[in-house]
């Protein structure tokens, strides 16, 4: 079991905004996952991987397959009240999931 | 209503360790709170921000202050694969809970 939540690389994100859209991907994922995806990856001590991926394109992209794979996801959208303008994806939580099936969506990404 | 997460900047973090790191704290501290405190938060479109304090000793000081005002508070203490040393305490989480409430031991921190 595992978390990703995979970044807009493309977006002048300081550091502490984009650590508060990764957590917000985090838990929107988690509260969108089953009773039993929570508790078993609770159980293993919820690890969690953060990636990156070229564009916002690409994370929408990715976040459709993430649903067509019927895993948990959620994509994130600022709310445009500091550095962003409004509806600016920047960020999007898979799982928690089981590995191999995250791994079929994120496999070719790479650590931010 | 909103969540607090302060991170240690004596730390040597990568962009994505940190980030990762936040969102624990984020999930930790929001498990640790109660039910009511959790609808709030989430009603109210899940409130973040992350600050930052100078060291390892001045975040376990926020935390006992946290614990000490009954705040949902997590301290995150990484398992030590990567970057850091084992048990090396990195950030802290307080909240969802009440901003005026959280203020009073985390209102003299700068945004990271």
């Amino acid at each position: 079991m595992k978390q990703i939540m995979v970044v807009n690389e493309a977006l002048p994100l300081p550091r502490g905004k984009l650590a508060a859209q990764v957590a917000h991907a985090s838990i929107a994922a988690f509260l969108s996952a089953t009773n039993e995806q929570r508790q078993e990856w609770l159980q293993s001590g919820m690890p969690k991987i953060v990636l990156k991926c070229p564009s916002e394109e690409a994370l929408t992209a990715l976040h459709r397959e993430a649903e067509a794979q019927s895993l948990p996801t959620y994509l994130v959208r600022d709310a445009g009240r500091t550095v962003l303008s409004e509806g600016t994806i920047t960020c999007l939580g898979i799982g928690p999931a089981d590995s191999t099936e995250i791994d079929k969506v994120t496999g070719e990404l790479k650590l931010l």
